[in-house]
């Protein structure tokens, strides 16, 4: 994170210091901005004060000139509402992972406190699409946000220093701001991140009781399906809770395909072979290669790199021997040869001391790379 | 592939040149071993015998020691009776992704043909746990067995000769035999193979009409997620098909389990807000709280590298520019530093010209290696 002037003007008051919250303040303090801290833990605060992340607030502080709400989603809505209070001249962002019903819940505790449209004028929500599997301020990194989309919920009521400001602070941090209404948000996460975790939870669940030679049997597809399986249940618990209309909207669809295919592979099951089953069953069959093609269309819609349009690259697959500095040499092969790597997957062969990496390039630096690495003795497996 | 003296007695007669086929013709043809070709398609035949997989079968050959039937699942039956008959000293395997199908049929063919049990003592059905995205010939390569799987499942019919046969054929492609009955196996690839796919594409077809601000804000899960969706659709109905119970079992379950967080899900939505939704609905929590658990404790059973138990290896996140030669000048450090890469993550910042490489080293290697690189400049993060 270079030095370069913030545009986000301080002081800055983070509200929570766990990783979002502690990794927002480090980042700040990187590029010289004042930031004071402050969480319900006493403890949690000094841990983030001690990690460089700022400094405690006390009562004679000038009042932050914006505030950032880093709370569990189910009191993200008090606490916004009580930082709106306090500070009458402050905006205030929250980076909780769903955003409706922080802002249902917000006018309703506004509206109780007799406080109106002003007060939320100095509102934006907002999300940065960040996050790691530890959690606490010790997993903090001024650079979490660093090229993630951070979406920026404005209201109709918010106003255009609140946005401006939240804006900035998305900027300061290294994050692409996108601004989207908070329902739209909301069904987005859902389909890109709460659904798949839901998904891989569901596969994963299934190995529990799975004899150990099946299991053994696991290869690369089953890794990457089941990869996010791994999170933190009280996290996830507060994330779908929050977000559980958008999620059972996608998730009744999600059903509806499941018992589809799953009618079409009972109906092929009770056919006694498979050359009766084409015969009888062209539904069935029909059915099936229908999810696997949709997927596959579904699939092509995910970017890329970069967040780029998805790029078909040209993969090219090299041997390379187990041991310390051969993937090293192949990849300062790779750069010698002038080409850039655009993505590196390894795949790894159980019981054999060699792996495979394949090495997405631009189409047109296929042929170059694959002579170079020849060149050089690379055994190249395609 | 070493030129070490092969295991397998030839001739070897391989009847289907895609993908599986033509592999493993290269890689006895590698070893040494005399290899005869067919195909339905005369065309596919003399392809795979141009890229040097070995020979068209002619009348006036000496019959095979071993047939390799690598045809498509719904006829791979008929094609290992018909070898069976066509050459009365030879063991026949085959190599289709399920067995239990494979073989019912195979015992009826053989009845009605008036073959009985001493056809059956030369069959040993197996499936190789390896193959790639493209198919075809022109994909084949002889070390797509190296490291990988391979399941041998004799019936109580096979001849010990059979049998060792075909773990003959597997050693020497380079995969690691495992032998299991056919129904296990049928049941374990449905486990860790069919079912993850059906579960991947069903979670990429909810991406085919979403709004292009969703899909833009997808991060690594949902990538991993829906990495295998991009399969082959005409490939999978055959796999799905010949396998519909064993897959709609474990679906028939992953259904339920959905059912159960769908509910959940859809009686928290009935709540306002997120307190209330704590206090009235502690079973509807618990229940997204124990999916998400349940899956932790599945995934946690996954082999990691090189088919060994699960290792926890320690992660050491590096900044690293995108620009040729920086991810190699990196792991060139890793690899001067003594250490051996056990896995490497790269993490994709959309729109930053900046990546993350997530290194995985052995835990005692963790700190000289970030000692190590901080020396040498490079920006951890974490």
């Amino acid at each position: 994170m270079s030095r370069l002037e913030a545009r986000t003007a301080g002081p800055v008051h983070v509200v929570g210091t766990g990783l979002l919250g502690a990794s927002a303040a480090l980042a700040l303090r990187a590029r010289g901005v004042d930031v004071t801290l402050a969480d319900p833990s006493p403890t949690a605060a000094a841990l983030a004060r001690d990690l460089g992340a700022g400094r405690l607030r006390t009562a004679e502080e000038p009042p932050p000139a914006l505030v950032v709400v880093a709370a569990p989603p189910d009191v993200t809505a008090t606490v916004v509402a009580e930082q709106l209070g306090a500070w009458p001249q402050a905006v205030v962002t929250d980076v909780a992972s769903v955003k409706l019903t922080v802002l249902v819940e917000l006018r309703r505790v506004l509206a109780a406190r007799g406080a109106g449209e002003d007060a939320l004028a100095r509102y934006v929500g907002s999300h940065p699409m960040a996050g790691r599997e530890r959690s606490g301020a010790v997993a903090a990194r001024g650079t979490l946000f660093a090229g993630r989309p951070w979406v920026l919920c404005p209201t109709a009521a918010s106003s255009p220093r609140a946005l401006a400001a939240v804006r900035a602070l998305a900027d300061d941090l290294g994050a692409a701001p996108v601004v989207m209404e908070a329902g739209a948000h909301d069904e987005a996460v859902a389909l890109v991140s709460h659904v798949p975790q839901v998904a891989a939870s569901l596969v994963a669940a299934r190995l529990r009781e799975a004899p150990e030679p099946a299991v053994d049997l696991a290869g690369q597809g089953l890794r990457d399906v089941t990869r996010i399986a791994e999170s933190d249940p009280a996290l996830w618990v507060q994330i779908l809770g929050a977000n559980a209309g958008p999620v059972a909207a996608v998730l009744r669809d999600l059903r509806d395909d499941l018992d589809g295919v799953l009618a079409a592979l009972e109906q092929l099951d009770r056919v006694e072979d498979a050359h009766d089953a084409a015969a009888k069953s062209p539904g069935a069959l029909a059915a099936v290669a229908q999810l696997i093609a949709d997927g596959g269309a579904g699939r092509a819609r995910v970017p890329g790199k970069h967040g780029s349009a998805p790029t078909s690259y040209a993969v090219v697959t090299v041997l390379v021997p187990d041991a310390p500095g051969e993937l090293a040499r192949l990849l300062h092969d790779v750069g010698a040869a002038g080409v850039n790597l655009e993505d590196l997957r390894l795949e790894h062969s159980p019981e054999q001391p060699v792996g495979l990496a394949e090495v997405s390039v631009l189409p047109a630096a296929r042929t170059p790379l694959e002579a170079a690495l020849r060149d050089l003795g690379w055994a190249l497996v395609d």
